[in-house]
């Protein structure tokens, strides 16, 4: 079931109080009020009700939402509550990072697959993945994979962005840093890491 | 100056809507509309009109907003336009990545400096810049760095946070899955770069 009514801001903020809640849930507390919840992530506390409210609201005044019922409901809103398994392609620094990085498993991301065209990367294991050659990428659907990560160098986004896609994939999450081109049945994500950097200096201190 | 009134919400969104207004300058644009931005950053319309109204309306009916006055009010707002020196602390896969990375410069934001407490990367050169040893921390103040990233592992972040306040920065940016307390005179923002992809399945097509 897909709750079709939900705003893309809200979609958007969704992650974020999934990662408020999941790091409520490791501090063992059973409730948390949206104040709290706003503390923590630096968003407003009604905008944090008025989110919730799309689906349902879960709150008891006095007591808070309930951490666990809460952090069920927003991953079945994301589909994270089942596996999906991704690809990523381009082992440079970036793409290595992100095969190290422990923080993907917690969405219900797997990245199963790496893949390069470098002849000294294929056949290397990084994190228990070997990376395997571009021109095996056809592989993707027999493995069941549905996302394709792209950490490649700038001009070779939009090459490696159709293969994903004639492989089969439904959703990508671009690292590049420039706009890629996609049927409208797939879903992109361009991701832009120096973006959050951007909001630093407004809450610096002058001087 | 600084404009109080803007909530925190509407700061967060102004650096996806100043990539955007980048991305028509690019173009060659010089005027867009908020339907076409909203587009562009799949937000909402009604959304841009009431953040851009925080700050003044630039806008004219059927002719949309101007790309270049609109580009330097947000960032006079977010003070991009002084150039902020930042130090990167921990050369790792994801610390050479960021490093590399081309997207820091248009928000101005210079990595001036990188630290590592591995000999073997101490005294190596990435991007023109060459890794000195985390012990040469103090030097920040003299030269005028007021921006810390963190790209060290999860265990040492704690410690490299306490460090950069220290030599005296102002925000930090910590990329580490973990999170740090700093002294309240401190703006630290925590990336998790699996964040972004929790959104993707919602928007795939199933099956």
């Amino acid at each position: 079931m897909r709750y079709r009514k939900i705003p893309d801001e809200t979609v958007r903020r969704l992650p974020i109080y999934l990662r408020g809640l999941l790091f409520s849930s490791k501090q063992g507390w059973r409730n948390v009020s949206s104040q709290s919840l706003a503390d923590f992530l630096s968003v407003n506390p009604a905008q944090i009700r008025k989110d919730f409210s799309y689906f349902g609201d879960f709150g008891t005044r006095g007591i808070g939402y309930d951490v666990k019922t809460l952090t069920r409901e927003i991953k079945k809103i994301l589909r994270l509550n089942v596996i999906h398994k991704a690809a990523l392609v381009g082992v440079g620094n970036l793409g290595s990072a992100l095969l190290a990085y422990p923080g993907f498993a917690v969405y219900g991301l797997d990245i199963a697959a790496a893949f390069d065209n470098d002849p000294k990367k294929i056949g290397r294991k990084i994190k228990g993945i070997t990376v395997e050659s571009v021109s095996n990428l056809g592989v993707l659907k027999k493995r069941n994979i549905n996302i394709g990560i792209i950490t490649v160098p700038q001009d070779a986004a939009q090459e490696t962005a159709d293969t994903l896609v004639k492989a089969g994939v439904k959703g990508i999450l671009n690292f590049s840093p420039c706009y890629i081109t996609v049927p409208k049945k797939v879903k992109v994500i361009t991701i832009d890491i120096a973006m959050d950097l951007a909001r630093l200096p407004y809450y610096m201190p002058a001087g």
